[in-house]
């Protein structure tokens, strides 16, 4: 069973209502669209009913192929801009209709121009939603700064309506929704220049791992939750490369010294117990990448962190 | 040479009791009883020596062969009852004239039902002993929540004499001898859901790996030493799965998230320093799981861990 | 580009003085001489001129052949006396020659002896540097304690003019530099019996790992920090077995239990952050030890350090 916590945002009984988000066309490594069935069947829809949840899910993974436009129309560098823009306004449906419901909002990536929707949709119900983006990276590239073009570089900039966000209509449905002192990173270690910049213009609260190694992981997440407020509601996305890649070898773009297998969980454990998580989103586990064995792992990591974040406690 | 500090309890010369107790019966997995033998085989007692330590020790390990009874009685799902509680009871008179002289008694397991013995023995000099049991497990399960019947997952129930223990006849040598109040976990991370029951209902001060990511090691063995009283007899009972599996992976029921090398370590060099140690187990090292090379890692961390009680220091 | 910081001891434009000291007289084994080729051939200039540097560098790594004495004196056990003495001269030389002109001394070795030339070099400019050593050793025998007479394991007793120090005559060059509380170590967990009493008579400030894990690396930082004065030059002599071997496998005398990735990268953030670094050296890399997936990791981590120690942020 879950442990106790009094949850501020969620309906009795507890409720989660499961996003299985097939698609991984924000980067251009495939195999992520199959992280989703992949932590399905490695048994956490079982696993969460164990812990006591009721759990709304239709085992279906949308694979999104018919959200593909028949052209996609030129926006400097971006690529997809249009299947992303459909498939993200499906997700942000959908993580709308959980948390209104009082259901958790759970996601399954699914590369991280995911985000747009599973934020869009919290924050269509929350407006005073706090994130908390766990990422090696921070994801903030404008259509102006990438320089990959790959949207799950540029989620959190579409999310805050930043710079030359505005010119790319296929994602006119997403109005800015996320103020710039209603996200916390923590495990930033491969940022750009450019993304930099905007952090610290816009004066974004960002926890690098050297802030992580400075103060540790348990004061690191106690400043995040006094920064984002004790009761406010809070959106967890969590994208598996935070972890150091010999934690969560299967991702698409891992980057050496990141969090322990231990500091992942610390944070989603302290979350869960704050009582005020109302979407969790689990990202970029990648199943087609690496050998057998590290696969496993990264799913196994990816099934955890998810048992975390909702209860599973270790004492 | 040892670092120096004020051994409070113990006698001078300074000397240690090894105790190797080659025994199995509290765990299906044979190879345990091993243990002993491979630890003093990689050269213990001459690195005990020199540490400075007079070393009392008779190259014997019991196989305990001649404890086993005839025959097993039923006592609901318990295993082995009375070739535990024999085996336990000759442990327990051996630590206990050990520490009676003012010697150190160092118990090399075998699998950690032993404990009830090498308490048992400790407790009834000191009285007022407060143990620190570094482990990913509680060990704390009852006769009535026990769901394997393994007594090595049961030993600190018996030694607090819970509900259902005293219907066990075979351990009526046993008298409880550790109150609730006098045991400080460190490591856990595999609680079953009777035993964090257990835990809460007599308020026993647990660590879990989640504290100690809290917190920091350092801070977990302050608090630890605080809340038994700084004057206080203690006794330490390590198993070696209380590290992670990577570090110490020739045991029986490795768990992942452990305590890193430097954490190990760092326990045993801050209880040395505090003077109070009177007694020492090492259990749960297994030869006969895994590779040689992993065999072999575990048990100079067996040795490591034991020299680092005993006064070995970085510094 | 390097991140911002006040830099209180070198002069605009920023540059750095590269010192390839190919050298392995300090210690048996062959190979560390090969240490600075192999990080220059790994890319470091181009990096370092990415962060923003001007990079003074000869593209000459002198291999010291000539430096060799026809005979060696003998002086108790001691090795390569003469040898040693004539490659440090040269490279305090040329440290010396580079910290006058306000740039920073970059040196890659080669064994630790170097350090004799490192330290002196910029102590002879810089009265009051203040020297950060991490490393895994403290390399403070002197003539009289030694017991292998490898140097590498003894450049600060002859920095400090221990005991036993002034009759080796070929180092006469080298006056005695650094005072007992100039110096800061960080990371020791293979200190010889002797050394520990060096350190303890005169109370040199050494953090263990012990210490790390006890207060985690951001106070420790700060700590060396405060004791040796906010405003005073620092010379960083980083040696990289200071790190776990799991980390940078490919070092001469590894030791388990060291500094993680992160823990080495935090130390040269936060010292390069105090805008007081004149001088820094990455040292023991041997590219002859161990398969090559182990020496390119470690020679990935020396480009690693020297990059963060000179700006590269995380953030
Ligand atoms: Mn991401
Ligand atoms: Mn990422
Ligand atoms: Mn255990
Ligand atoms: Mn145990
Ligand atoms: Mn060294
Ligand atoms: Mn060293």
């Amino acid at each position: 069973m879950a442990s106790e916590t009094n949850h501020k945002f969620l309906s009795k009984p507890l409720t989660v209502g499961i996003v299985g988000a097939a698609f991984s066309g924000g980067q251009p490594r495939g195999g992520v669209e199959q992280g989703p069935a992949r932590l399905v069947e490695f048994g956490l829809i079982d696993q969460l009913k164990g812990l006591g949840w009721n759990v709304d899910f239709d085992e279906k993974f949308p694979t999104y192929e018919d959200f593909k436009p028949q052209t996609e129309n030129k926006h400097k560098i971006l690529k997809n801009v249009g299947h992303v823009a459909s498939v993200t306004k499906s997700v942000a449906e959908s993580v709308q209709k959980v948390v209104e419901k009082g259901h958790l909002a759970l996601t399954l990536g699914g590369d991280h121009s995911l985000a747009m929707g599973t934020v869009g949709g919290s924050a269509a119900v929350h407006k005073d939603v706090g994130v908390i983006w766990v990422d090696a990276h921070a994801d903030i590239n404008t259509p102006l700064t990438t320089d990959t073009g790959n949207l799950h570089g540029c989620p959190v900039s579409f999310l805050m309506g930043l710079e030359g966000t505005k010119e790319v209509t296929e994602l006119d449905w997403l109005k800015p929704c996320l103020a710039a002192n209603r996200i916390v990173y923590i495990g930033l270690r491969d940022v750009d220049a450019p993304e930099k910049k905007i952090l610290k213009d816009n004066k974004i609260k960002a926890f690098s791992m050297h802030d992580v190694d400075k103060h540790g992981i348990g004061k690191i997440v106690e400043m995040a939750l006094e920064y984002l407020g004790r009761d406010k509601p809070i959106h967890l996305s969590f994208d598996v490369d935070a972890l150091d890649p010999s934690v969560a070898p299967a991702t698409g773009t891992p980057v050496r010294g990141g969090l322990t297998f231990r500091e992942g969980h610390y944070i989603c454990e302290a979350l869960y117990e704050t009582g005020n998580l109302v979407a969790v989103d689990i990202m970029e586990v990648n199943p087609m990448l690496g050998e057998q064995s590290y696969v496993l792992q990264t799913i196994q990591i990816g099934c955890s962190l998810a048992r975390t974040a909702m209860g599973e406690s270790l004492l």
